[in-house]
């Protein structure tokens, strides 16, 4: 698919160059907003005004909205007064927000100026909404009814208000700005009797958050409930806006990234890749780097002070890197399932002892399949086929019984941080690899060098 | 949320304990049907038939989707035949279709038995299309319009029809079977003239998926167009059927998790955590464990050969691990960025000269950052402070210049894997942490016993 793409761009940037508008045009109408906000992505600058020029006013707007924010700027500057109010015109409530709150100060000056009043006064109260939070993702548009209107009452409301709502399949009933239920315009077409009050068919066990809700949830409550919009009301139950499920589904694929980069040791980024400057890249990954760094320190430590028994048996210094890593990988599975179950809503704290009990059981069975296949790894290919002398049998069964304690610990240490972090209000995803990692790497060591005291006397 | 829902749990729990049947079932109608299934899926196997029967038919369905596999088994095996045909005929045909799919073979036939011709071959014909393609996952019930309808026909056809179809509100006008474009419920609602033929007002640059299509594909289309529902068509651009926007979101909250799966080095699960058993958790866990394990024998190999080199400057072991941990989680920071750039499409393989460009620019600022820290540290805590007299100033410049060297391998290679694994047709997550942490341990080694070589004469 992407190949496919990369073929119509390279034609339509011909095309433009060509100076081909009238057929370029035609084409440009017949493409989605979302590919032709792509195509200007990869345009020169110089040229996204003559391109957006080109389309067709709402075409216009709804490619405007999926643009990058770079993109909007420069074509915000260049926009005449009118041209600016008649793309502000077809943008949807919320839309129009998130455009100012990535402007910069003196475009959204711009842009609250030629906004009409009703829509700047959206702008604002939606902008005054914590980030991240319902208030701020939500639309102030939707259609609301009141409960004695008749089915065709509603239907015609909706034919009249219809066009400048984001939705109109889900409708509101109010009553004082009170939410007191909600109607479906497939419950309003498939009513038998159009004289029926919607009170009297409303769904009255409503699903609403609150404006401070924060987006992760309102985001699982979608994915949960297969909602197509989400009802937003203040303190006092008074309805102020919608949710819509196409906000949602971007939280969604936003909040994973986030998750993914964290667990990755990274402190999260809201640009896309190729977008970050390798100053953003470097600030985002140098923190963790240096803290995971720093605190390696203590297994040098550990080490340094085994310094005499790795001298006397230099053998075991060429099993650290296996049982370091064997160790980290059990942890990692460990925290990464638990992490993902945690934000998927699968586990709560108080599953803790459950949890311990599944893992050190998974623990012990692949600890011991481990430990078996490793035995006989060093004594075929360490021993024999290599034929290193020092590693004897004992040191065989030292390295085998540290690596099956090492995947216990780990495991029971990678399913528990992510929980107590869960408890104690962090981030799950921050207990991750690498920080697992560092805490494992140091108890296997500790454990090593106690084994190779006991068997080995050193 | 979690906390309200268990002490209404246990609310609820409480009253069919004793009995309290008719208020129980008031309080069931006023619950969502995905809350009423999590509620299932705490009970008592031998309470469930019983708190089933106490919902009304339409909610009982509806619940009856939600429930996991196991309970809907239990549930049709307790079930008349009357009972189940019941059930079955207030289910979409592709809810319908998922069940047969999870139901073991003679449940399978039962349900087949009761199923009314046209779903039983709706069934099939679901069920002939690959898992995870497009076919698998639609529905075979939507709203087709023929051009030539006007738009009042087109309303009384979807008022007639409406009542069976997942959704109303994007009908699809075809001709012989054969799509030609899309209208929506809310075109045809706000249109000015109800004598329009749908025709001449439908959306014709309708963007559809083949039968085949891969459900990630089908999801990200989703997550990138905003859509409600997205037509399936045949090889010869025939419609079958719909996916919708729910559908959707599930293969992407499930796609994740695989993602996540295997970037933590486990073969991915269809089961949630609590639902597996220990002997599911050691087989996903234990074949990468495994792999990683032996794959190790090259770090391990590497140290044996350089085994003189250690004896004589023991101080070297102390940082080992150190160097191992950095280089792995500088890896793992690329390797996760450009997985998850990959999965988002915002990569290509062809903009592999950017990523390389990008990433050893910022390596190089990780590196230079990392070392220039860790030079101090060693030279201020392991020399000074815990008075090593082995720590050197040139050991420190060799830990610190291999610590250089090894970010930038560490980056290079974490970026250029997964694309090469996609351009290859793998799954990129498959080359995420645990992989390059093999590769790249076993390339620090080597760089750190070079440098000792030249630098220290070892």
């Amino acid at each position: 698919m992407a190949e496919r793409f990369e073929i119509v761009e390279k034609a339509l940037v011909k095309m433009l160059e060509d100076k081909k508008y009238s057929a370029l045009r035609e084409v440009l109408t017949t493409m989605n907003p979302s590919d032709i906000a792509a195509l200007f992505a990869g345009l020169e600058e110089a040229r996204i005004p003559l391109l957006f020029r080109l389309l067709p006013k709402e075409l216009a707007a709804e490619t405007f909205v999926e643009m990058e924010p770079d993109a909007q700027e420069l074509l915000i500057q260049g926009f005449s007064d009118n041209e600016l109010k008649e793309v502000l015109d077809e943008l949807y409530v919320d839309d129009a927000a998130d455009l100012v709150e990535e402007m910069p100060a003196n475009v959204v000056k711009r842009i609250l100026h030629q906004a009409d009043p009703e829509m700047r006064q959206s702008i604002n109260q939606i902008l005054r909404y914590p980030e991240n939070s319902a208030g701020s993702m939500m639309t102030t548009e939707y259609v609301s009814l009141r409960p004695d209107m008749t089915v065709e009452e509603s239907i015609l409301r909706i034919r009249r208000q219809g066009i400048d709502k984001e939705t109109i399949y889900t409708c509101y009933v109010t009553q004082d700005r009170t939410l007191l239920g909600i109607v479906t315009v497939k419950d309003l077409l498939l009513a038998e009797d159009d004289e029926t009050p919607v009170g009297e068919m409303m769904l009255t066990n409503v699903i609403s958050v609150s404006t401070l809700t924060d987006q992760e949830e309102v985001a699982q409550m979608f994915s949960k409930y297969n909602f197509l919009a989400l009802p937003v009301v203040d303190g006092e139950n008074r309805m102020v806006g919608i949710v819509t499920f196409d906000d949602a589904m971007d939280v969604m694929e936003d909040e994973f990234t986030e998750d993914i980069e964290i667990m990755g040791g990274m402190t999260p980024s809201e640009k896309t890749y190729l977008k970050s400057s390798v100053l953003d890249l470097f600030l985002h990954r140098i923190p963790w780097l240096l803290l995971l760094m720093v605190s390696a320190t203590f297994t040098g430590m550990i080490i340094t002070s085994f310094e005499g028994a790795l001298a006397a048996q230099v053998a075991l210094t060429a099993f650290i890197p296996m049982l370091m890593d064997t160790g980290g990988n059990s942890g990692s599975q460990s925290s990464v399932t638990i992490i993902r179950a945690l934000s998927l809503g699968e586990l709560r704290f108080s599953d803790i002892g459950k949890v311990l009990w599944r893992e050190i059981r998974t623990a012990v069975a692949c600890g011991a399949v481990l430990s078996a296949v490793c035995f006989a790894k060093i004594l075929l290919v360490d021993r024999w086929l290599m034929g290193n002398p020092g590693v004897t049998i004992l040191v065989d069964a030292v390295v085998c019984l540290t690596l099956f304690v090492t995947v216990v610990i780990a495991k029971v240490v990678g399913c528990t941080l992510p929980l107590v972090a869960k408890k104690l209000g962090f981030d799950p995803a921050v207990m991750a690899s690498p920080f697992i990692t560092t805490i494992v790497d140091a108890l296997s060591l500790l454990v090593y060098f106690l084994f190779s005291q006991l068997l080995l006397g050193v």
